[in-house]
């Protein structure tokens, strides 16, 4: 697929059908979200790659919206040092996240705002955090034609060199 | 250019011939970070186009490593309501950098740590923080071809189902 095609096509959607996910196509989202650059090089951020599911179960209660994570295929939680920004999180996610829409697979970011469990949940050690968790998944039939929530026009985004 | 292609080919780079950025491929890399998604769809993020010399020289104070901003035909600044994540912001950074890769445009983040001087320089409100700066320009032609910085592997990258 393009890169702009897939850069401004893909949607955040969260209901899949149960068809998994390979390995090669794991390798491929994977390495998407390993070349995305950080701040200096210094590659603060970790992949836990989820695909039992007792594992995925224990992150239910680590959010309000957690459901689609346990029931997607693949879930990856994205982990950064404690007490970093979150900017190069979001790079490697948006980039495994390109990667997985160019293959025809959906994802949708997922708040893991309960630290405490997702951290018990996954084995963190205290000096790192779960910022992020992310489904991935084949559309379910009844949501690949689904509507797309509106955008702000690029002249309400934008201001020309100053606010 | 192939979507993954963009993806993990792509690599932050700050030194820029001086051959301006035309306004189709501007829109397109605007469009890319528009089509970012956002927490809830709620869109925080706004993006200050800077194109003016002595509007991008008043930058310069505002941290380190901002000389590449001020000598980028183009430069982006990601501005986020104050006290969010900056996982939107990568999002949406990612997103531009991409698209703007697959143009044969080079990128990088750069930050504005010093950030009274940052708000000053772009007439922010009190309500919104510069997250981050994005530099933009067709490459020099001794970096074209330079080396890449190391990534860790895969394996040291990832863990499975639990850290």
């Amino acid at each position: 697929m393009d890169a702009y095609q897939a850069i401004i096509g893909k949607r955040d959607r969260r209901e899949y059908d149960g068809k998994p996910i390979s390995d090669d196509v794991l390798h491929r989202i994977l390495q998407a979200g390993r070349m995305a650059g950080s701040s200096s090089n210094t590659q603060t951020v970790r992949y836990i790659v989820m695909r039992d599911e007792a594992a995925k179960e224990k992150l239910a209660p680590a959010g309000p919206g957690t459901a689609p994570l346990v029931k997607a295929p693949l879930a990856i939680v994205i982990v950064q040092e404690r007490g970093r920004r979150d900017f190069d999180v979001g790079r490697s996610a948006q980039n495994m996240m390109v990667a997985a829409w160019a293959e025809g697979i959906h994802t949708c970011p997922i708040g893991l705002r309960e630290e405490a469990v997702a951290s018990e949940a996954l084995g963190l050690p205290e000096t790192h955090v779960a910022a992020i968790g992310i489904s991935f998944g084949y559309p379910a039939p009844s949501t690949a034609a689904g509507e797309s929530r509106p955008r702000l026009s690029i002249e309400e985004l934008v201001h020309y060199d100053r606010w």
